[in-house]
Order: C-alpha cells, then sequence, then structure tokens
C-alpha cells in the first residue's frame, strides 16, 4: 500500500489537502492524472446508469424496462430535511472523554478487561493493537506489581468494550494513570455544522449533507411533475458528502469529503425484492466489468441483526484494499432496500418511535407528535388507478472508494526490457481503457527526419477524440515506462519505417506486445480498443 | 423572466432547494434537464480548456505554445489557507444592525438625505426602489407635516449611500420610527463557517472555500514536481465554492452555493500582459462560440480604480440578463492579472501591510509577523536556470451564471404550425446543439405499421452516441412541442413513407426545416450536426 501511496503522490494521482500548511486529516485532492481518472470513473457510471440507460428493453434479471433520469441538488439543505431523515438525531457516534489526558474516544472502540489485585477492581482500558499484552502491562503498572507478581492480579471476564459494561467510573483510560477520569458517553452528530444567513431573524443552523440521498427523495414529486416518467424509475445523483469522522484513514478509503453516485430507484411494492435482487447483481458486475477482479470482489448480505428495522435486504459491494489485513474487506457500495421508509419520513416523520428514541415525542394520541412536510408523496399510476408509496431500492456507491478501489487493482509490477533489451522491473497501472486518464501517447523516435511532424499530427487527430500524451524527450524506454505509470494503455510510435511505409509501432501496456499499424488507421484503431 | 423561471421549473431544468420544507433562500437544485445542461456546460468548457487543448501549436493571439492540465481540491481546506489568501481577514460585507425593528442591512446598501426641520436634522434612510418619494414620505411623517407643509423641510445634499456619511447616529433607520436606532457598522464574513474534527485537541474553525482559486495556489508546487509542466501552463478546476450572501437574488444569478470554473495560468511576468489580453479574448470568444448573442454580451475592462491593488488589469464578460434593468449586464467571468500576489501570498504572507489592516502585524523590524506557509512557490526555468514567481492570470467562470445565461438566451417565442396546420405560439430553447440536454427525439408517426419498432432500433442506435428521447404518445406536433420546450435541436419522425422508402423526416428545431433524410445515414447526420 505505501508503493501505491507513493506513486499516487509522485505522479500527481492523490496529494494531501493543503499540504504546504502541513495538511489536513481526512481530506484528499486529486492532481491532473487523478482528476481525469476519477472524472472517468464518474462518467462511465453516469452513462452506463442514466444517459445511456436503455429505457425500451427488459435488461437481464430485470422484472420489466424502467426508466432513468439524473438530478444535482444542493450540499446544502433545510434543516427540517436532515430532521425528518433522522440524521439529525441518529447520525451519532458515543464518545467518552478523558478529563485527565484530554483525550476522546469512540465509546464503542475503547477496549478492557477487568481486573483485581490489593483489594481494588478496575475496568483496564486500551487502544493499542496487542491489546492483551497492553492490559497486562497497565494493570501490573497500576497495581504496582513486578513481573514475578503478575498472578497476583485477578482477571474477569473476557477482553471487551467499553460500551458493553456501561459503566466508565471504574475505567482506566487508555492514557490515564488513575481511573473514573473517562466521562459518561455523549452523542457527537457526524454531520459538519455551518450557519447560513447574514440577516438578523434568518440566521440558522445548517449541515452539509452527510449523502446525496435525501435530496433525490426531498425532489420525488418535482421529478414526477416536471417529466414524465412513470414507476418504476430511477433517479441519480453524483456529489460530495460530508462526514466528520472520528478516525478518517486508509488514504481516500475513509475522508471527511468524499463523492458519491447514488440512485434512488422507485417501484410498486409487489415488485421490489425482484428490484432488489437485479440492482445488486447489475452493481456487482460493474466493477467487473472495469477491471476489479472477481477474486478480490465480494457481494456480501447483510446479516438479519444488521440490517436496519425498515430494510428487508442490504448487500454491500466490497473489495480487498491491500491496506486490510489478509481475508477482510472494505465497502465499495451498498445496496438497499428501504421499503417505503424515506418518502414516508419527509411526508409525516417518522412512523416507528422506536427507531428514532430522541427525535420522537409522542402525542396525547399516542401517535408521533413530530411530523415531516405534510406534502404528499405518494404515487397514482395513471393506467390502474392505484395510489401507493413507492418502494426504494438504493445502490449507493463511493465516488473515491471506486476510484482508490481501481487504483489498487492496476498497480502491478512485473518485468519489461530497458532500451538495451535488459529485463528490468516496471512499475504500471493496468487501468481500463474507459477509466485510464490518457488513452494513448504519441512518441517520435528521434527529434529529427520529420518524425515529431508525423507524429504530431497523429496526436492532434487522436486528441480531437480523447486525452493523450506528446513526448518526444529521453530514450523510448523511459518514455514507455512513464506512460506504464501513468496507466496509458497504448503508446505510438513514430520511427524510421513510417516515414517510408506509413506504419507506426502500436504498443500494448499490459502485454507488451508491439504490432505495426498503418498510420491511416491509428486513430479508428485506439478508438475501437478503448471503447 | 417569470416566463423563463416558470419554464425552469415546470419542465425540470431548475427547482428551489428544499421546496418542499418551504424552500431555502439562495440555493438551488438541477432537475432531469437541468442537470444534463450543466454538465454539457462543465464538458464543453474542461474539453476546450484542458483535455482537447492543442499544445504543441500557437493559438491565435497567444505570445506562445502553452500546456494544461486539472486538479480537483476539497471545499473544506486548512483554515491558514484563507488567513494567507486575506480571505479571512478581508472577505467581509459590513453591515449595520437595528436595535428597533431588528433588520440588518449591508452599509453600503442603505440609502438617505439630509433633512432639517423643526430644528431638528436627520439623515433620512430607505431601502425601496422609489427612494426620492420614500424618503420624503418618510421624513414629513417624522417631523409630523402635513403633505402642503412638506416644502418646511431643508434638504442638504443629494441622496446617497449611509457608508459615505460615516456616521449612523443621526441615522433614522429604513424602518425606524427614530433616528439612532442604527448600530456602527460591523465586519460580516462571507464564508460559511463550519468545525472539522471530533477529537479533543484537534477541534478547529474551518470554511467552506468561497473560490475554487486557493486550492490551485497551494497545490502549485505539487502539480510542478509530479508533471513535467513547463511555465507557461495553466491549472484548471471545476467544483462547488459558497458565499454566505446577504441578498441572494436574481434566480441562480446570486447563489449562496455555486459551481466555478476556475483557470490559474502562470507565466513569466515579461510576458504576463500578453498572455492577460490572450485569456481575455479566448473567454469572450468562448460564450460566443456557445450561442450567447454578441449584442447582449460586453467585455468590460476595469477601471484603475476597481482593481484589486495587486492587479494590473481586469476585465469582466457580462451579459444582459433579463431580470437586470435596460442597459444594466451582470457579471459571467471574470479575467483578472493577480501578478504574483496569490504564490507570494502563500509563500510568505501578505507583503503589503496596507492592504490587510486587520491582518498584518508589523514585526520590530517594520516587517509584517504575519507569514505564509513558508514554502518554496518560485519557479526556476531549466533552460535559462532563471528563478521567478510567476504571474497569475486568473479566468475565473461560474458555472451556473453561464448556465443561467444559455437558458435565458434560448427561451424563444415564436410562431409554428401545429398539427392542422394552424400557427400557433411556440415556446423553444433555443440552445446550442453541444449543450442541449437532449440532442434528438425519435417519433413514430403512429404506434402501428411496424413504426415503433423502426423507430426503437434508430433509438438505440443514437442513444449509443448521445442522450436522445423516445415519444411515441400522442399527436406528433404535440411531441415536437415538448421537444422544443427541452431544447431538442433535432426530431427524428418515422412515418409510413420510411417502410416504403427507408427515409425519415428530420425537424430542425429553429428552422422548423423537415427534410427527409435516409435511416441509415441519420446517425452519422445527427452526429455531425451536434459537433
Amino acid at each position: 500500500m505505501e508503493k501505491i501511496v507513493s506513486l499516487c503522490r509522485r505522479r500527481g494521482f492523490l496529494f494531501q489537502s493543503s499540504e504546504i500548511y502541513g495538511g489536513l486529516n481526512g481530506f484528499w485532492d486529486y492532481g491532473p492524472l487523478g482528476v481525469e481518472l476519477k472524472r472517468n470513473v464518474k462518467e462511465a457510471w453516469w452513462r452506463d446508469m442514466v444517459t445511456q440507460h436503455d429505457d425500451l428493453d427488459v435488461l437481464p434479471g430485470a422484472p420489466s424496462t424502467y426508466e432513468m433520469c439524473g438530478l444535482d441538488c444542493t450540499i446544502i439543505m433545510h434543516p427540517q430535511v436532515w430532521k425528518c431523515s433522522g440524521h439529525f438525531d441518529l447520525f451519532v457516534d458515543e464518545m467518552v472523554d478523558c478529563r485527565e489526558t484530554k483525550k476522546r474516544y469512540r465509546y464503542d472502540q475503547v477496549r478492557g478487561r477487568w481486573a483485581e489485585a490489593k483489594g481494588q477492581k478496575l475496568f483496564v482500558c486500551t487502544m493499542a493493537e496487542n491489546e492483551e499484552e497492553e492490559i497486562a502491562r497497565r494493570a501490573q503498572k497500576f497495581f504496582k506489581l513486578r513481573a514475578k507478581d503478575a498472578d497476583q492480579i485477578a482477571w474477569d471476564g473476557p477482553i471487551t468494550t467499553l460500551d458493553k459494561i456501561g459503566d466508565t467510573s471504574q475505567a482506566l483510560g487508555p492514557d490515564a494513570s488513575e481511573p473514573g477520569t473517562l466521562t459518561e458517553p455523549r452523542d457527537f452528530n457526524l454531520m459538519f455544522p455551518t450557519i447560513i444567513g447574514a440577516l438578523a431573524g434568518e440566521e440558522g443552523r445548517a449541515f452539509l449533507r452527510p449523502e446525496t440521498a435525501q435530496g433525490i427523495f426531498v425532489n420525488f414529486k418535482n421529478v414526477l411533475d416536471s417529466s414524465r416518467v412513470r414507476i418504476p424509475f430511477g433517479i441519480a445523483q453524483v456529489g460530495k458528502s460530508f462526514r466528520n469522522e472520528i478516525t478518517p484513514r486508509n488514504f481516500t478509503f475513509r475522508s471527511r469529503e468524499f463523492e458519491q453516485m447514488e440512485i434512488e430507484f422507485f417501484c410498486h411494492p409487489k415488485t421490489s425484492k425482484e428490484w432488489y435482487q437485479f440492482w445488486r447483481d447489475r452493481r456487482f458486475k460493474w466493477y467487473i466489468d472495469h477491471g476489479l477482479a472477481e477474486g478480490r470482489l465480494q457481494l456480501r448480505d447483510h446479516d438479519p441483526d444488521e440490517l436496519s428495522h425498515y430494510s428487508t435486504g442490504t448487500a454491500d459491494i466490497e473489495y480487498a484494499f491491500p491496506f486490510l489485513a489478509e481475508g477482510e474487506f472494505g465497502e465499495l457500495e451498498g445496496i438497499a432496500h428501504r421499503g417505503d421508509f424515506d418518502l414516508r419520513s419527509h411526508m409525516e416523520g417518522k412512523l416507528d418511535p422506536k427507531s428514532c428514541p430522541l427525535e420522537v415525542e409522542l402525542g396525547e394520541d399516542g401517535k408521533p407528535k413530530y411530523k415531516g412536510s405534510g406534502r404528499d408523496l405518494t404515487y397514482r399510476d395513471d393506467l390502474t388507478n392505484e395510489r401507493f408509496t413507492p418502494h426504494v431500492i438504493e445502490p449507493s456507491a463511493g465516488a473515491d472508494r471506486a476510484t482508490l478501489a481501481f487504483i489498487c487493482e492496476a498497480y502491478t509490477e512485473d518485468e519489461a526490457p530497458d532500451d538495451k533489451g535488459k529485463m528490468q522491473t516496471r512499475t504500471v497501472m493496468k487501468l481500463h481503457p474507459r477509466l485510464a486518464p490518457l488513452k494513448a501517447a504519441v512518441l517520435p523516435l528521434v527529434k529529427k527526419d520529420g518524425m515529431p511532424e508525423v507524429a504530431k499530427d497523429l496526436y492532434r487527430a487522436l486528441k480531437a477524440k480523447f486525452p493523450v500524451f506528446y513526448d518526444e524527450k529521453g530514450a523510448v524506454g523511459r518514455r514507455y515506462r512513464r506512460q506504464d505509470e501513468a496507466g496509458t494503455p497504448y503508446c505510438i510510435t513514430i520511427d524510421g519505417d513510417t516515414l517510408s511505409d506509413k506504419t507506426v509501432t502500436l504498443r500494448d501496456r499490459d502485454s507488451l506486445e508491439q504490432i505495426r499499424v498503418k498510420l491511416d488507421d491509428v486513430v479508428e484503431e485506439i478508438e475501437s480498443r478503448v471503447g
């Protein structure tokens, strides 16, 4: 993974945000190559899901035809959106502070074990990875016992997390010297807060959206009224979201600012299970089609106890990122059957008080007092005249995570001959041609004999179609290596023969195969290969 | 303008954000047609400026060849970025509050005039448009004079703004009944604030970027180090920015959340004036090339007293939006010669204390104490070995404003024959084909005789290339009208003749001309027309 991070920085895929000011934890900038790669990922998704979707044919596995359209909503929305969606009250992590060390921890991440010695009992905590040793070491130190007297400590129960024991008063905090310095847990909302408006009276709290999905739900009626879409149909959106993560980590995998590619698919409750299955399989296939190895991907159905109360099915598409331990996977995309939960929430507020303990005040009639927008978000089928609240299937992908997975998958070290024909280790980014930032490089073998002129004409012809690079500096082997690192699938070399027989060398990045192609056919050849 | 706003809502170009919760002032969502239009605007800009830029040819008016690359930075950056850029201290509006009415006003927008009667003198203010009448009416009321005694009021000086008189104690606030209720002006920063981080100690104020430009400056060295660009070159970025505008207005023209398309172009100080001229002219031409009428565009050079102290030239590209008064123009894009101000600011902090009265503390040596990043952001030319701080030309465009201008320009009412050949008023969006959300619509004349089958095959062939619409419902005249409102440049009708002679009708949205085209040639024909 270090090699990948290093290549990303060196070749301009990714930089840490605000690096010259010491960087900002959990924020990443895309450099010249990175921005083109990520644009291609988003563009591939948008084309496949929205603009090139064929709404006249039944896709394999789909219960029927369906329509798709796009939307682009603001990041800052009315705060009521987050009240009704549940994020204001429920999108929280429980945190405990240490009064002694001033450090803060996630309540469910602090681990420890009950220890008793010299008549005193306490829960010894640690955040260290070698937790068993560390807990033993800290207990010994606290009880002032030498190593040989370590068996005077009586251990009670297994190592567990602090939130499982439900009591912080007898806990010895991870870096504290005395027990009882950890506070009771308090909720910390993961939405970034802000303030809108300069006019007195208008000033109000607002939030940066933690997901793009809610913008789609609150516009459901607008889309219905302004286009002629009929159920089943999906609304797609690509855009930035923000989560004030406690521990951003693993490169761009867990960032505080990230980009989502979300679809909310509205269908009749009767067919919603089939649609869920369709989207689950279709989205899994999309990653394979773009080059992720099937062996490093998995489609994991949530266990019943992982499911939200309103969901009858959720599956995660997961990838074996190289920064994870052997056998571990990280989420790329979640596909959730959300029932009618979201539209109902925005119509009438939460229906199930149990799901929103902090939010719902019950009225005298025993029903929740808190209400949604009061707008009618139901759907009437103009053929059957049936009125119903559509069910929603939500395929929710992370654009940065997908990009990172494509980068990790592409990173390869193999052997290739250098300019003298000697085999050397080479670093190559085997990106899918559709995703590669540059589709081809045009390289005149030498800067004379009219080669640059021919090369430049070819470069211009290719550039009208897609991003191409022109390079005439240095040995051609070194130029190949630079393109390999950038993930450019094809290098076209103009050499002595070109001038006589009007052919060029076309080098394939992955197979290293070199073939001769007619100069006049190059544009078409590359076009057909990059799709 | 009302008609345009209404069409945008009705046809799904633009909706007010969070409409079901009463809307949010200054925030707008793009609907199914709007998102495609805005995507096309951004894509046209990115292709023309970045990926299809020919770095081997000298463009007309350019002093030399130049390179271009892209970047995509985070919206939340290190707060020090805004300290060094000057935004933390200087990106402010002066506001006055009224203690009586609790209203807040921009200091430079409150207008009034000195009036004296019955031995009392005061500055009578108003925010009303008919300010002369309103000031007279309020003064009469305050002095308890009847209309016929109005001439007892002595007026002193012309109507002017409150900040020009520099005294609020004798001002009668716009809705106040007594003078002296307006506070002294105080600075209100237009950056949206937020808080990063959940870990104690790490918590800190941060801001949503008010421009994308600074992300480019702080990455200048990263781009130089990771790509092989040489000066002159430009870095382009498209992304959201946020300004807590006091008075968002005029549809999407002045929004609080908006998208920018910015280039920072780095060049040698000696040629910077020529590059400024180049970009000024090139960007102006871009809007004309995409359909804005020259008569409604102007390129306005700033007066010397409008210029920032560091700028030797700034020009605005302005458009006569229909919501403005006759003869007035609104800014689409600014092209600024920024000298070495920005790179220097991020290297060493502000150099000119006068420009940053709030920020700069002078040290004992009389030089500013406050420093930038301390990083070396100079450039060394590897051919001449000269080291210098590059000058910057900044063409800064608003994606939403450009989109709005294209919408306003496109909106047309003319006459077209209905299904019975009778002339009727029609509403048509004459969008440039490159920007139109849908490039074509395929319409089988009737739903029988095999027409839908032929139409569907054609639809699929076109759809592989670009967004196309298929419509088989209702009279063909009504279908044409719907496409006219959506701005679709071409309608292709499959009729009885198609089945016999393999030709279709191709209807041009603007000229209403209908020609017969061979079925096999349609894809190529449309492709060549939409470019």
